[in-house]
């Protein structure tokens, strides 16, 4: 039995454009001798459609592109992920379903067993879960399909009830699949890869595991669909942040690559984020059809980093650099923005803010007087370079990149509607102790991030000679403590007992959950870690906080 | 048996104080010889707790609470909500519980078996179903005891597996008990009476229902905890918007009323949401600690809504309304707006804008030369106003009221970081054509909104003799198609089957899902609609939209 993995890029609610393009991927697979095709997880229709999957439209959209599909498997059998309507009068009005298609006939729908409503997920506000399973065979291969999370077991958390895979593998399976629409984080390649192992492994039977690949605003989606043998071995690893359709060989129980062999190494942690990054910001233009980005450029690390990653996506000429130098600019944060200018090739602007921060200062002269200048005055000046930014945005078109790093938005160490405003946030989901990582290896073939950028002190720049050590604890510190408030969940006092410093981990949870009301506020973020701010991270604003 | 239904309001986390309270509220209830005290569903730890869920202090403090609060059980049974920890190995870590405590001990929890996770709710992410059940006995008294959504049939949906209270049925219970923590919506009071009618009729017992009352962030909890006999008839309904402790006996199935008879009507549906949002602002205010508040106040419509019932739910001396004229403001837009501040004695500051708008035009007029002024122009003193006003909220420590209605917000006829600003939105789930209503149900005894400011055509004055019908269908009609796209979540192509104007819904349509990217920024908004925009309404930024 020949098997091709469809590792394709679907896009939400594109029917027209995405049926077209499974249909050919058919075709093509048929051509070349294969007896089955698999696609992700909600192929048809794109992950995550979220309440578009409660409109009717969408609805008979994904029926009409099903039966389009089906009619295309003449000679080879599909296995392709869906939302499936519900048809029994109890239960929530879908299923997210593996339908199995041969001989242009739906054969079997298998439905996934185990929802996950944790983290950036919420599929059991949309799918009753399958309650009975039972392997499905296609030519002369029983197949135990599963849907992503049904084979979700790390041995650790047990979550769900009971034991699918298990319940299956009583039937002896000759082969598992795993339809997957699973996001990337840094970590998550490697984790995937032990839990397949795992499951092939429980279920005794060699496993074909695929994946999405695509961005949606926030979450990535990175592909590297792979075949596990029968001893949990890798046999390929398909492309990251690619389309990519590769087919194997499956007989008695043993695979046989047809193209030449995958030799998939997965890049470092920060190269992998860094690829992320760049393919997160080229699918959020191309998806949401625009081609230019404009964003504030400070001198600064952040900024620098952000102008290259978006450089790389969308080409420097798309890139538009503003710099909004006011009276509290060091010399060398120009000189250092117009070194990244020259560096990376991207346009730019001068624009100073001197004369608006004093129309502000001016005007409000009557209603603050007598008061010192202080936090007011600073947010001033970033609400300034926000609002021109915004109206170039408006005027050109381009599309506002917001600048902030993690650790900033997690202590609320910005403006809100000044340096946190943009339509989608790039670096946002890095700490700043990997910003400087990312620039490092940005810069691994020839410099593209100044020197001097990266090695000067970090500073908001809004009020004469600041630094950001003067409100924050060190970066290696303050990151450190924020992992385990923020990825780990930890309480403050777990986080004392693992030997940080009393007074500062109250300090920084204190900073954490006293930012929450500008975070609410905050553009989507590109979710590059496990646990990143944005809807995998929901706490309440009103509410006295746990210490 | 006397049994007291305490609905008091809850603070998410503030165990210190909210456990005192409850203790207090058990002994004052047996001091006046009740039998049983009934608190509302999730009361120990306050709801929506969200991910503060997953933080292991706040899980010890309820355990903490739930101990001191046993302790003071004596000659009192009690039955209280909490999240209780999951002590199996499989399934989700929590349950959604009510505690049943009599003698200082814990005599039975009873888990919540249907977990909404829908609209505003997404208590799959944190709760692990119950799956068995059976009636509780308290004295001499067989209890259904059940928690919120276990008994929300409407008869139409069966979104649940199963039936919880036909099997609690079977065993023919004295009385049905209800706790819940079910927020308010204008249409909810009756929905609620209707399936609890339903309720009472199939379990074939007299019903006791205790909500909490409160608010946090977006959901108000309107409390109106009821007491239906053993025909679903309204023996007494508990206050609205307000706590309050009412005791009733029970003895041979028939229910008698401690206190004087309630005569609870409720308000029309247009003062139930006048109702609600001041109690919304007014809790937000003292559950975050703050007391005063800023708003721009143009001398239109929205914003005169917004100070009136700021200035009733904080008092008018902790308003600060400041105006904000622009060249394009109109003679009527400042008398119009300093006659509001007559009418409600609010605090007044006008700051002309003019002066810091020509600075960016001057400073942007390189950047644009040679293009015609437009929308970029507009936003511009949209983004001014709210630097100014956010200045003020900075200098003096007010919180930023929004301003925008629902009708706005659909369609994006508002800026960014402009008109959109604000800590909370007050009036972003009401509809303009709710706003009038809102704004003479504010007038019912004498005029605070100056009548001009009703009966004027709605402008934004952003450009000469602008007028929100240059860009907009009539409020009335926009409205109405906005009703069935959001509140009914109705496709485009049911709407035109309705006998809309296909053109009209088409373009309706467009500017709600265009809009998407600006209100995921948007503040959280007070919700008082059976469907708001935020959390109970998520729908991906980058794809396409059906049609």
């Amino acid at each position: 039995m020949k098997i091709a993995l469809a590792q394709l890029n679907y896009h939400i609610g594109n029917f027209e454009k995405d049926t077209v393009r499974i249909i050919e991927t058919i075709h093509q697979a048929k051509k070349a001798g294969n007896d089955l095709i698999i696609f992700a997880e909600l192929a048809i229709g794109g992950y995550p459609a979220k309440d578009l999957l409660r409109n009717q439209t969408y609805l008979n959209n994904v029926e009409k592109a099903l039966h389009e599909i089906a009619e295309a498997c003449c000679d080879i059998s599909c296995i392709i992920g869906a939302p499936i309507r519900n048809q029994h009068a109890e239960g929530k009005r879908l299923f997210n379903a593996a339908v199995v298609i041969a001989d242009k006939e739906i054969k079997h729908l298998v439905k996934k067993s185990y929802l996950p409503d944790y983290d950036v997920f919420d599929e059991y506000r949309y799918f009753e879960p399958n309650r009975e399973t039972s392997c499905v065979t296609i030519g002369d291969t029983k197949i135990a399909l599963t849907i992503c999370e049904d084979l979700w077991d790390d041995g650790v958390d047990n979550t769900y009830m009971g034991d699918i895979l298990q319940e299956l593998a009583i039937e002896k399976p000759d082969l598992i699949v795993n339809i997957a629409a699973s996001p990337f984080s840094y970590t998550h390649h490697q984790t995937r890869l032990n839990i397949m192992r795992r499951a092939v492994l429980k279920g005794n039977a060699p496993l074909i595991y695929v994946n999405q690949v695509g961005a949606h605003t926030d979450l990535i989606f990175d592909g590297r669909s792979f075949v596990l043998d029968s001893n949990g071995d890798v046999v390929t690893v398909l492309k990251d942040f690619a389309e990519h359709v590769s087919s194997v060989s499956f007989e008695k129980g043993t695979f046989a690559l047809q193209d030449e062999k995958e030799t998939y190494q997965p890049n470092t942690e920060i190269g992998q984020i860094h690829d992320a990054l760049v393919f997160g910001l080229k699918e959020y233009f191309e998806k949401s059809g625009f081609k230019k980005a404009v964003l504030g450029l400070s001198g600064g690390l952040d900024s620098a980093v952000v102008a290259a990653l978006a450089c790389e996506a969308l080409g420097a000429d798309n890139v538009l650099a503003i710099l909004l130098p006011s009276r509290y600019s060091s010399d060398h944060s120009l000189k250092d923005a117009l070194d990244l200018v020259a560096k990376t090739g991207c346009n730019h602007e001068i624009i100073p803010i001197n004369h608006m921060v004093e129309a502000y200062e001016e005007s409000l002269s009557g209603l603050f007087s007598g008061m010192e200048p202080g936090l007011a005055e600073e947010n001033i000046q970033a609400r300034v370079r926000a609002t021109v930014l915004m109206a170039a945005s408006n005027k050109f078109g381009h599309i506002l990149l917001n600048t902030s790093n993690k650790s900033e938005a997690a202590v609320g160490y910005g403006t809100l509607y000044g340096d946190m405003a943009g339509a989608i946030s790039v670096i946002g989901d890095v700490y700043k102790t990997q910003a400087y990582q990312l620039a490092e290896y940005i810069n691994r073939k020839h410099e593209i991030i100044p020197r001097n950028t990266i090695v000067k002190p970090p500073s908001a720049e809004l009020r004469p000679d600041q630094k950001d050590s003067d409100s924050l604890p060190a970066y290696e510190l303050l990151d450190s403590i924020l992992y385990h408030l923020v990825e780990q969940e930890k309480s403050e006092e777990e986080i004392i007992q693992l030997g940080f410093e009393e007074a500062m981990v109250k300090r920084v949870t204190k900073l954490l959950y006293g930012a929450e009301f500008k975070r609410f506020q905050a553009p989507p973020i590109l979710r590059v870690s496990p646990k990143a701010f944005g809807a995998g991270r929901v706490i309440p604003l009103v509410a006295k906080y746990p210490n």
